[in-house]
């Protein structure tokens, strides 16, 4: 009996996963998590009317959500100035990278995106067999002209950023993206990644066309709305190019009470204000954290903060397993230089105060290792 | 600005989807549905116990879910004789075939599948590239010989088979496939539907080593366990290929609530046997709600019964748009001869009593149309 016969593609494909999951972690080293902070999940939770709606749709569970996902889209739509056709409802920006890379990227493809940005992005562009590029940070954050004149040299088919960047938290004001546009090359989608938005200052998000066929951004409910674990992500783009994720799509891929959730939560402005001010004041206590602690923190534009360890990527790894054997769930960047830094995600007060109590112990760890 | 520039392979795509939803069609004839009788969901919906450990895990819906669905898989391993390794957790078994498709087809390899068969499985293949090769039904069953003959001739990949079948109820008892086994062709997959088992008779599910690197069976929480809406399904194959899986898979895709909810229907036999109980039942009303009309109907081992219209396609397209219109939800076979049935769901004696109205009626459009 002989097994399954892979293509030359999945033949060569590594057994990686893109991330390591806190539950694995947990499992591995035989104990919980005392504080969850490093998958910038919201600690805040959803507006309460989401969950309120989530608990009362699943009494409609035994259906098959909405394969048109017209609700949301609707309420999307109106929320950002285009049309229901603008709009793609997927699992997660997770699912969604992975449906536009399959759209858009052939064996060979050149693909551009920063060294040590989002690795799940990477994943999908090998798992589709597309040619990776990558451009170095620069001052910790994303490149992007040299993004953009990356993928003019390498004839991308798409090139990636994350506005505000994770890991690093940085940011582009929009205006700065809007010029930028003109560098885009010809034939390459620029993929921006907006998963932070609702965190960055005002003015972050640049303004585009809905109609423009070159770009398409993703948008999620997993951070500022809190609802990771839900799995609804949403694309903005061109029409033309939405509908050619029909093709291709589970289109009955969407858990239904999340998509009520969904909904209840985009109607919830209060709440959402109310978590930005929670995620600022936990930025500014682990930036205090760090202080106390003879550390600097990056500016942040997102729910987490990047706190330099003041040495060198092995020293910030020991902090980083020193906190984690602390029961203080964290992660860090993966490339020289930004892999200085630990990624802290904004938590509750007593979250804040695990790190505060974590952090000193983890610093004399790493520095007599 | 020009658009994105799209592989051969998705140009060449048709932008058809494999089912258009319920929901979708409430909205283009106007008014909502008073039966879903259609998409083969459970009216009796989940356990409670189900419903309540969805609600209560709401609460940490700002978490993402385990991305080695540890839990689930301990308890699906116990209950199918088999360990965790040989059990992959996704998306409903529409997206577990999608990640089964991209894992084992190159463009242009040959895939088996019986003609008037789950045509989601086809859109899949289509969707990668792969060459579908059908193979007619015999007596309104799938041709398990034949299929895998089919497969030897054409150098299949994949075979696809559904037991018990979809959309026609029919079956084969589990000692007719294991028999079969031995004319499966080396280095083909039996990729073995089986979404319906629950509600077919004892001895359905062929006898298969859980480490038979020839066959996945794919199962889910849709069907019997009344959450179609949560998607979750499941395959079941050698350790070896589940882990392959892993290569290409949405690790963190999926929903939380409901992964706790699969968990707890699992332990909830009591309400399976209640549901199976009140399908069976709605399985007799359907056939004598056929019978008063002057209807057959065909045996079924699923939750659904194929309600033969006595004439030609054209005929039974005219009961179900007739159906349709009184607002019975139903669909149909694609192909003849079984395009001659319609397909209806075992629903609640409610939505059997609105069945009952809406059929003669129906009939008698038809028949002056």
């Amino acid at each position: 009996m002989t097994g399954p016969r892979y293509p030359a593609l999945i033949k060569a494909l590594p057994e990686t996963v893109p991330f390591v999951g806190p539950e694995v972690q947990e499992r591995a080293q035989g104990f919980p998590f005392k504080a969850r902070l490093g998958a910038n999940e919201s600690m805040f939770g959803p507006s309460p009317f989401a969950v309120a709606a989530m608990q009362d749709e699943i009494a409609e569970i035994w259906k098959y959500a909405d394969s048109a996902h017209l609700d949301l889209k609707g309420a999307l739509a109106a929320r950002n100035a285009c049309t229901p056709q603008n709009i793609l409802i997927g699992e997660g920006i997770d699912g969604l990278l992975g449906y536009t890379v399959r759209l858009l990227v052939d064996q060979g493809d050149a693909v551009v995106t920063s060294d040590g940005a989002y690795p799940t992005f990477n994943y999908h562009v090998a798992g589709f067999g597309g040619v990776l590029h990558k451009v170095p940070y620069k001052d910790d954050r994303e490149d992007i002209l040299a993004l953009f004149d990356k993928a003019a040299e390498v004839d991308a088919k798409i090139v990636y950023l994350a506005n505000p960047d994770n890991p690093m938290g940085t940011w582009y004001d929009g205006k700065t993206i809007e010029a930028a546009l003109d560098r885009l090359p010809e034939g390459c989608v620029f993929a921006l990644d907006e998963a932070y938005i609702e965190f960055a200052p005002q003015g972050t998000a640049p303004k585009i066309d809905p109609q423009d066929p070159r770009v398409l951004r993703f948008r999620t409910f997993s951070k500022a709305y809190g609802m990771a674990g839900a799995r609804i992500g949403y694309v903005l783009g061109a029409a033309e190019t939405i509908k050619a994720f029909d093709k291709i799509r589970n289109h009955f891929g969407m858990n239904r009470p999340a998509m009520a959730g969904a909904l209840a939560a985009l109607a919830d402005d209060a709440w959402l204000t109310e978590v930005l001010r929670l995620v600022d004041a936990a930025r500014k206590d682990i930036a205090r954290i760090a202080k106390d602690n003879g550390l600097t923190t990056l500016p942040s534009a997102t729910n987490f903060v990047a706190v330099d360890c003041g040495q060198d990527g092995d020293f910030a790894r020991k902090v980083l397993a020193a906190l984690l054997a602390q029961g203080i769930f964290v992660r860090m960047p993966f490339v020289a230089p930004q892999d200085r830094c630990i990624r802290i995600s904004a938590g509750r007060p007593e979250d804040m105060a695990l790190l505060a109590e974590a952090l000193p112990k983890a610093l004399e760890t790493a520095r007599n290792s």
